[in-house]
């Protein structure tokens, strides 16, 4: 296994949000993701019929993309993102596809994978890792409730519970008085593409 | 005015939840405020009476310091921090006081200050500024949440609004299921502290 600090590529403790890609020798996916760490164990949880099961059952590999930018985590919510957003880097042999926009990105293993009636749980082993940028990121409740919107948004796509809606719009009070422009661009393009769909 | 590059020292557009460190020469003081950047325009909102207020208004001087340690947050909120965590420092003969553990933190001056019947609004122009650490951090719903919760949790010692508790023990649900050992830590000292006061 490949001698990778989780914490140094931003991997912490708890559930990491990240933007998992995974690809298939065709156009690569994106989909924001929960990393699971535990001490120094990775999980990951995929329900079935997503196409990032469909792929990691296929390769059974993955990256974790640390992005700080909003409009990304929404846009991949709703896997709006264009093939020339992802970068395609080959590693023993191995082709996997990142964003380009990452601060930092880790290819890892799928292994010891577990089915469930919902979902596949996978261990992830660490292969490679690039680190892109260094920042300094303040704390920005704007940004913070973009990423909660992001997820009440699947739920409510999935349930059509309008107990999700009405969070996404408080949350966007707090995200047009704290956000800077990206976090405010996000979030119309959240309220926007939901209004659409009803 | 000292060349100071805004975005390098993690203070973005928008509001930036820090933990701004006051001094007036005997025990410093440290509270989370948000810092307001508009292009490359900064304005602080300070409330009459907080320690803040009456320093600021003594010193016109104020420090802003990027703090990651969730447990920090909750503690300052609550006013409940130790002299030995702050180091002093002295800059063109004027002291200051940072938090020990902020990632980055920098000294501004307060100007063209304003006061209202509620609250003092001042300008802040950068003096001093320095990087103790360079960390990448994931993103993680349970640390954002311990910041809604600290952000909560002062409303709700200033009302008794009960709803405000309703929200705080809805995010701690999160913040259990997300967060690392220093989140779930941070939901604690919270949740007991309000729990005490009742």
């Amino acid at each position: 296994m490949a001698k990778i600090d989780l914490d140094t590529f931003g991997i912490n403790e708890g559930i990491s949000e990240m933007i998992v890609t995974t690809y298939q020798g065709w156009s690569p996916n994106a989909a924001p993701m929960g990393i699971i760490r535990k001490d120094d164990e990775l999980l990951v949880r995929l329900f079935k019929g997503s196409t990032t099961y469909n792929n990691v059952m296929a390769e059974h590999m993955l990256v974790a993309n640390l992005v700080y930018d909003p409009l990304l985590f929404v846009r991949t919510t709703f896997g709006n993102v264009d093939s020339s957003e992802f970068e395609v880097f080959t590693h023993d042999e191995r082709g996997f596809a990142v964003l380009k926009e990452a601060v930092s990105w880790a290819v890892f293993e799928c292994v010891d994978m577990k089915e469930t009636s919902e979902a596949l749980v996978a261990k992830l082993k660490p292969l490679h890792a690039r680190m892109n940028k260094h920042v300094f990121r303040s704390v920005n409740r704007g940004f913070n409730l973009v990423i909660e919107s992001c997820v009440h948004a699947t739920r409510y796509e999935l349930t059509n519970d309008e107990k999700y809606m009405r969070l996404i719009k408080a949350y966007s009070c707090t995200v047009n008085k704290c956000g800077g422009k990206a976090e405010k661009d996000a979030m119309k393009f959240l309220l926007n593409y939901l209004g659409e769909k009803k």
